[in-house]
Formats: C-alpha cells, sequence, structure tokens
C-alpha cells in the first residue's frame, strides 16, 4: 500500500468515525502537527505509533505498515497556490532575509533545522477575530568549519 | 532615494555605530522583526518612526523620507537558495497541507492573515544546541460568502 | 466523493435540469459569483445551502456532502492560456502597479482583501456593444506595525 | 527619454510639488486611473493631454513626447509577488472559472475586451474596516465565426 | 461527452468516410480554418452548424452538442515543440517588434484582435518550391482612454 | 557598435527626419516588414542596402557596417507580454494545430519555413473599424527521408 | 491506433524477432536513423514502406496506417536529463555560437535546415576506445530579403 | 582580464586585420570550430597556442592570459531562440530517443562523450542548394559498473 | 515489462523475503550503491547479473529481462524536493564553483565523469551523532583539443 | 566591500602572488575546499583566520572584515550549465533515490546534514587515466517525532 491510498483510507476512517487530528493525536500520544503530517504522508510513524493509530481508527496492518514508511517528502506547485498555503510562502519571501538577519545576530552563521524541529498550531481568541498562532521551534545548527 | 540605497545607508550606519537589531528595535519602540524588515526595504515606517530610526543612526531625512514609501515587495528566486531561507521554504512545503487540515479544523474555512502579522524570533537556550523559536501570529481571516 | 466528480456531477444536472447559474443563485439565496464558485469546487457551502442546492439540482447527500468540504483552491498554468481568463490575467500585469498607486494613495500602506472579498458580473447594455462590467469588493487590510 | 525616465522624472515632480493622482486626473481631464498608468508607462497620451500633465507638474517637452510614444508593456513576475499585486492575481486563479461560466451564459461564447476598457477605484467606508471598490468595465467581443 | 471525445470521435468518421477538412467545412457552409478549429475542439459551433457536421459525418446528437460548448482553450507548452509550430511561435518572436512598430505606425495604439479574427491558410504554388500562405485578419482596437 | 545601439541611432535619425518605415523602405527598395526588422536588429541587410538605408537618415560608416552583421536573434519572454504580440501569440497556441491539420491536408508531411519566408502588413478600411491584415508567405519544406 | 501504441507494438514484435534496426533499415530500404525515428513516432512513412516495415515485423494493417501519420513530434522535458541525450544538448550549448560564427562566415546569413536533413550514426572503431561519429547535413537556408 | 572582454577584442582585431576564422585556425595549428570555441570564451588554450593567436592578431599578453584560463561555459537560455542554434536544439528533441536507440545497440550501455570530442563544420556543394555538414566525434564512454 | 513495474516487483520481493540492499548487492557480487540503482531502473544489469539478483528474491524471467535493458534516466524536479535528496543538490550549488577552482588547479581544464564513476555510502559511527559519508570517485576527462 | 568584491581582490592577489588553493588553505590552517569556499563568498571566515588569509595575500582590512560576513548563499542556474558541475548535478539526479533507500536502510529516517559537513577533493593516480575522489561527510540528522 503506497503513501497516497494509505492517507485515503485514513481520511475516510477519521470522517466516519467522526474524530479530529486532536484526537488521533491523543491516542497516538503526540502532537496534533506531527500526527497529521504523518498521516498525510509526509513524517514516518514507529511501529506502536502506527498500530495505535490504526486501532483509533478501525485500520487494518496494511496501513500500519504504509505509515512506517521513510516518505518521499513532494509538493505540488513551486510556487504553492492554495491561499492559505501561499500566505505562508509570502511570509518566507517578505521576512526572510529579516529572519537570516536576526539569527545570524542572535546565533552567528548558521541555520534553523527543519529536520530537529518542532511546530504548533493554536488558537488565540481575540474580540477582535481570533488568531492563528504558529511556533516553529528548530534547532540552530552552526556552519562547521573544517 | 530608493530602498536599495536606502538600505546600503542604514547597514553601513549600524556597523559603524556597533548597533545591533535589537537596539535599532528599542530606539522605535518597536519588535525587532518589523524594525528589522523596515529597514530591509520591506515594510513602511510611519513619519516619527522614521526620523527615531535616522536619529539613532546618525541618518539624514532622505533615509527617512525612503523608510515612510509603501514598499514594493519582492524576493530573488521564487524557490529561495540561501540553506537559511530555504529550510523555512522547505517548512511550507512539507507541513503546508498539515497546516491547512489542522486550521481548518479550529477554525473552519479561511486563512491566516499575513498582512494583520506579527512574528517574533527567539532563542531557547539547551544543553543539547540553542534552538530557534519562530512565532507566527496571523488573524484568522474567515471566506466571505455573499 | 471528490470536489471533481461533486462538479461533474452538479454541471450533468444543471444541464439536465435547464437551469442556470442565476437559478441555482437564486435556489440558495446567494450571489451567481459566489455559487457558481462553490460548485466549481472553488468555495466551501454550509450545510443548509448544500442541501438547498442538491434539492434544486435533485443531487443526492454524497455532493451535498462535497460541498462543504473546505477546498485545496488550485489553477492549472501560473500564466493562464484561455482567452477569456487571459484577459483578466492581463488587466492585473499593465495596470497591477497603477491600482497599488492609487491605493496606497487612498488607503494607506496595505492590500485589498481577497479573502474578505466579493464580486459581481453585469451585463451593461450598449449599442456599440454590450459590455462585461466586474465589481471586486475586497476590505481594506491595513500591515500591522508591531 | 524612455519610460522609465519618464516615470521617474513625474514621481519627483509629483511629490515635489504634492499633487496626487487625482489632481493629476483633473488636470489632464481623465480618470485617476488612466492617468496614472500612462504615467507609470502602461498608456500613451495624446499630445494635448501630455502637455497638460508637464504644465500642472512642471515638466518640458521631452517628458511631453514620452508621454505619447505607445509603450511596450510588460511586467517584471509572470507571477506577481507584491502582495496587494499577488492578491489580484489570486482573485483570477480562484475565479476565473467561474467568471468565464457565467459570462458565457450572459453573453455567448466570447471576451471581456482588456483594450476597450476602463477601470475605477473607489474608497467604500464602512465602520468594520473601509473597502476597495474595483471596478472593470469591457466590451463584449464575441469570437467571429467565419 | 467532452471535447477531447468529441474530436476523436469526429477524427475517427473523417477517416472512415475519406473526407478531407475542406469537406467538412462546405458541408456547414463555413471556411475550414474555422470549421477545423472547431472539430479541434477550439471554437464552439451554433446549434443548425453542428448537426450539419454531424449529418455530414453520420456522427450522433452527444457529438452535436459538444461541438455548442464553449471551449476552453489550451495548449500543451508555452513554448511549442512540434517544428510546424514552432517556426509560427519563432516568427512571433524575431517579428514581434516589427510587427508592433507597423501596427502602431499605420493605426495608432492598439492592437490587432484575436477574437473578432479570421485566417485562410493557401497554397502558392510555385516551380521553386510550393508555398504556404496564411492570412491573419483582426480587427484593430485601439486602446480606449477614459 | 553592436545592434542595440544601431537601433537605438536608427530610431533617433528616424524621429528627427520625421520618416517613416514606409519612407525607409522605399530608400532601401525593400518591403516595410523587412526592413524594419532589419533595423531592429532581426535581419541583416547587404552592403548596399545599409549604405542607402545610412544616406536616407544621415547616418555614418559605423551604423551602415552593424547593419551588415548577422544578428543574434532573440526575444525578452518565452511567453510576450505586450498585449499586441500576445495576440499573436494567443493565435499560434489556439490555431497552431488547426493549421497542422490543413497544412499536412493540403502539403504533406513538412513545415512552413520562417526562413524563405516575407511578409506583409496591410490595413483593410472597414466602416465597422478598419482591419490589420498580416500575410505570411512561406516555402513548404518536406520532410526529407533518407 | 495512435503513435504511442505503435511505438510499443514494433519494439515487442523487433525484440521477438530477434531483429536490430539495421535489419529493419534494411527492410524498408531507408537508412537506420530515419527508420528508427519513424517508428518511435518521429516521421512519417509513405504506405509502401509502412507496409514492409509490417512486413518484416509481422505486424498488421493498423500498425501500417499510424506509420503514415503526420506526426506531432514532442519531447519530454526542455532541458532532457537521460545522460546520452543531455551530452548532445550539452554541445549546443556549448558550441552553438561557434558554429554560428562559422557557418555565417562560410554561407552567409541563414541556417542549416532541420527538415531538408539527414544524419548517420557510425563505429569508429580506435584502440584507446571506440568512438561514436554522428553526422549531420542540412541543406543551408539563406534568409530571404524581401 | 575576463572572457567577455577578451573575446570582444579578439573579434575587433579580427575584422580590423580582415582574418577568418580558418585563418586564426590555421595560426595556432588547431582546427577551426576548436579555435573559435576558444576565442568565444568555450575552451581553454596551451600558452603557446595563446601566444600565436594573440601574435596573428596584433593583442597582447592580457588577451594570451585571459585564453588560457578555464572557462566557466554558460548559455542564455535553456532553450535557444536563435534559430540557427534553435534547430540543433530541434533536432536533438526529435532524434535524441532514436540516437540512444542507435548508440545503446552499436556499443552497448553508456553515452557519446562531449568531452572527448571534435567536431567539424563543412561545405558540401549541391546544385540544389549547398549543405551544411557536421561531423560529432565523441569517445563511447561505457557505464561503469562497481 | 518496463522499468517501473520491475522495480514495484523487487522492492514488493525484498520486503517478503527481509533481505536489505546490501544482501542483494552480495548475490550479484556487485556494491551496493551500483546494485540499488539498477533495481531502482538507473544502471542495466548483465544477463547474469540479472539472473543471480532474480534468483536471490525469487523472481521469474521477465524481471530478469528488464534489468537488462538501458535505461531512459530521468528525475522528477529539476530542483530535487525530498530533503535528503534537497541537500545534496544544495551542496552542488554552495560549493560547485569550490569544486570546479579546485578540480581545475589539481587537474586541469577537465571534468569528474559521472559515467567513469562509482560511489559508497558509509557509516561513520560518532559519539556526537553518526556521519554519513558518500565518496564519489570519477575519471578525471581532460577537455580534447582538436 | 560585499563579496563579490572581495572575491576578485583575493584571486587577483593569489594570481599575482603564484599561490594555489592549498598554500591558501595552509596559511589558515584549513582545509582546501573550505578555504576556497570562503574565499568565493560560500562561507564565513572568524576574524583571526581572516586576518591570516589577507596577511598571505597582502590584502587589507577591507578584505578581512568581508570574509567575515555570514553570506547569502546562491548559485546563477536551477539547473548548473557548466560541464564540470553539472555531472555533479547529474549523480544526485540519477543516484538521489539510490542514495536515499541506502541511508534509510542504515540510518533509519532522517538525512545527511548539508550544514555540519565536511568535504575533500583527492586525487587518484591511475594509469588509466587519474580520477577524482570527492569524500562528502555529513552529520545524520533523525527527524524528530514530537
Amino acid at each position: 500500500m503506497n503513501k497516497e491510498l494509505m492517507t485515503a483510507r485514513i481520511l475516510e476512517a477519521k470522517v466516519m468515525k467522526g474524530l479530529t487530528w486532536e484526537h488521533l493525536a491523543e491516542a497516538v500520544g503526540m502532537s496534533p502537527v506531527w500526527t497529521t503530517s504523518a498521516c498525510l504522508g509526509m513524517n514516518s510513524m514507529t511501529e506502536d505509533k502506527a498500530f495505535m493509530l490504526c486501532e483509533a481508527l478501525g485500520l487494518d496492518k496494511d496501513v500500519a505498515q504504509a505509515l512506517q514508511v521513510c516518505p518521499h517528502k513532494a509538493w505540488d506547485n513551486a510556487v504553492p497556490q492554495d491561499p492559505l498555503v501561499y500566505r505562508l510562502y509570502e511570509v518566507v519571501g517578505v521576512y526572510g532575509d529579516t529572519l537570516k538577519a536576526l539569527i545570524h545576530e542572535k546565533f552567528g552563521d548558521g541555520i534553523m533545522s527543519a529536520i530537529d524541529f518542532t511546530m504548533t498550531v493554536d488558537k488565540e481568541e481575540n474580540p477582535a477575530g481570533d488568531r492563528v498562532v504558529l511556533t516553529l521551534n528548530g534547532k540552530f545548527l552552526p556552519y562547521k568549519a573544517w
């Protein structure tokens, strides 16, 4: 079973069981962002997490095996088109050099890892309109000199 | 004076005065991310902020005027090449659909604004290696039906 | 049922029933542009609107459910090829900087929202040839400084 | 004098004289959108309009001549990056097929001209936030069969 | 029935009946270029023309209905690869600015319409090698000033 | 002297002398399209034509030499943006396969040469609006089998 | 039968019969390059050649008919990726201007035809490693002046 | 002195001395293709060849040094636009898979080197029009298995 | 059987038999990198290696035949998206000119062959985190002068 | 002083002093690859290394300061054109999935760091032709689950 079919089966079961991503995250004892990304085929699960997820969704071993495969990560368009995703791309375009300047000033020459990396999505209630709060947390990796 | 020359003048004065972006942010009473982005030509300042910045840097009225111009925001490559900026782009590619799924589940159909938007960069000290923490905070905008 | 199949089913029923987009808009009590865009998979409907539409077209619950899903908005070519759509793209290319100059002068630094946004299509009768009138109405969003 | 230099001279004089695009439009007796677009090098003026504009700005004959040249219309990126312009591009992407469906239904097979075309920018005051109203008015051109 | 299937059915019937594009054009009383383009899905026919064509080819009502649908015009590659089509693209690239200069000199600022447009293909016999003669005839559309 | 400078010098002299492209074509005894394309750097002239052109414009030997150089033909964007040139590109996109079908039917497998090629621009007066008539005449080249 | 299926059928029969491209070329009395290109769908055969080929391969009339259709020539990537094909592309990139300079010097302003064109592939035995010899032979086409 | 300036100096001297590429090739005792490519900055010369070339052209040591530098080979457009160069690109597109099939059949799995490579340009006189003959000769490199 | 199906069959059998790439490499007596690349369709095997591989995996003659076919090497995106592969692409981008400078200094003008080429992947154990060691070994090919 | 000027000054001094990259690496006590990359503007030096380099080359403080700036890493073309660099790109394209498969099998799900990374270039003498040996050594970074 490939990742596309795996995701389709998970989404179908999730709707039928009336579960949210937060429910699934609790079922495997991980964060919602990571759990969702694994279900969408963008991260791999350990065997025990994969079986916990399949148990919660009533899915069989094939799905659990597919969840453990190291994914080939890819996305559709170099410049995303969906407005929600494009706004994130725009933030990278507009603030990329600003972040580079500030990270170099605070940490030195290096990067923020996208591998040793966690992320959360929160809702900040606000009478003027609720706000989405994304927190990206990545290890600083200094460029090695040799 | 265009934005490119304005930025060059600011960077030169910043080095000569030995100031950090945090110093400049304090001088104008704003956050480091926003202040830096205005200096790099990606946001416009009000007249008073522009003059406060120029005073801190010992720069003249031309720079203050350029800081107030609405910028034409643009970036070099559709897919960024600098490793620090690319990692942010990769996060959008890998986690874009995950964020879309979670935001729709928590907020409904809509997007996170990149205009009514703030961001901070923090350093999280960690014995296994310090971590970069980026917090993006944007107003949720529901799609209007009409 | 995915959005592509949903659209195919709606278009088929619309032809068989001999209904226009204006009829469908009236059936759900919304504007023709918004109603059409939801049928083409570019906006999501609330449950009651979705059922009103399906009733008008004699379609079943599967279509109504698909209409409620938050769409992944995408389009074929970065530069559109169909002449009708290309002309709109050309207007953005030719007049983009003009609109930017005028909006900044009238409203300050910010953008016209494409989310808190409505649009109408009208026919202006004219002996020299009828004219298409498109009215775009979007909330002005000032750039937040922080 | 080429169009780039012409625009630079006009923008400089406009700032020095403290004039708005609306003032300039009144000076030549035309609309603000058309007047601005001609000043930005995207339309050509007749000789009398060109001289009226230069008189209002205190500019010489070279600028007036450049204003009369048929422009080579072009724009920077196939996909615009400035957020204000991108939102317009996004509207074309998201609503292009919707507009195509509605125009064909109302007018038959053909397009909205981008040449026999006018546009206005208006401000709609609104306590929940002012709104930008763009009105595009183009002649319907039916495809000729031969 | 979509346009792709419609074209396939027409091409198949055309071969089986041993008809040329010129025959089909006579059958509908229109030019060969326009008739061929409608059969290839690039123009729409009126109901009577569609039935005349289907009668000539022995095709049923489904094809006649598909012929009347307003097409979504698109082509494969932004830069065409087939040598016959590429040569036309090359002519546009090499002579585009020349045609622009001559049309502006003869007609003023405006364009040649590709909508109010006709085209013919003729064979000019020549002992040194026959020649292809393409005649493009489009209405001149002056840029509207407003 | 390179071709860019050559063109600039010719355009400047042409304006100062108040000559049209047709005048220049007559001066060298060639067609307006070919003469203009050579002046714009897209064709090379023989020595005598080059000197006749320079004489008509009062230009010196440097320009005449540059006119004789075999040009490196190139254009700005793979997809042209200027509306006049784009319409020609659109015709190639929309009618490319139609022309291919008709040329193959009339001539066999081969192409219309863009090298052994001539073109004219004419004005067809018409009370409903004048029309631009472009005539492309290229030798048919059959694919050689070997 | 389309060209893709035709090629698949030919390749399958060629393997089963244990024939080489040279055998097939002999069977039709043409060169290996041209014969192979027709089998791969990049050239059309006359009726007699098509039947000779099908006889050699034991294929039926459908394949013979498909071989006679004028192909729509296209290739996968603008920049080829297969190393064997990329090296040829690289030769064009590295030596393109060199060939242009030498051809213009030897022949005047014009091109080498890719239509009135033949090519051979030969093996030059060499103790230091055999060498591939490609010979391209195209008619020189001078640019027509008119 | 960089390669661009070096080439400009060589071309200028070549015109002033009235020399052809063949003369220059004789002067350095190498082939015209290789000599031209080195002059255009696409190959490097040994010290003695560089000085022989400069002597023939009356150029100084700076040019001779620049000729010895290993070039950074690059070309303008991924898809070339000049018609002469495009025809070569088209040959690679149309016949790439044919050449791949024939080379694999004659030599096995591997490529024709573009480094251990020579090329000649010849003129084949022909009453029906002279022909350009390009001969590419590259070492066959078998893929190493390890 | 094409290469895609061949790879799918090999991967399936490899999982079912619980074999690693190193096991398969041992089974055919070749290196893991080369063996894996042949299984993934990027190199061809000799007949005996192909049968040894199929024996180890319990696969039939069809797979063995497919393994011997010269592959058409291609990859998905010009800029790879999977993070593991992108990092390698980034190394080429960041260090490409550095490697060019050093190879030219050590070897002269030429390239490292990607055909007469071997590669190994090793694990270097390290208490601060294990390290991946890739060794690329390619024959230096000097540019031939002729 | 920006990085481009810095590199130009270093290259000029290196030639004048007759030094190799290995000499410069010894002068700063680092590897040739890293030292060269810093001189080409792709890595930053600490203050002491920068001064050691400038001393060896007889360059002043401006160059030493430029060497310490965190670079904005970028490269010319998404697909490199220089043959030496392209071969490395081709290796990534051809062997990217092979390396992914082997690294996942040996290390688990994760990547090879391009930041905590070293590289060497060696010459392996070989009577059949010397070989270039590149050794890439990067820390394995496992994907963090959270």
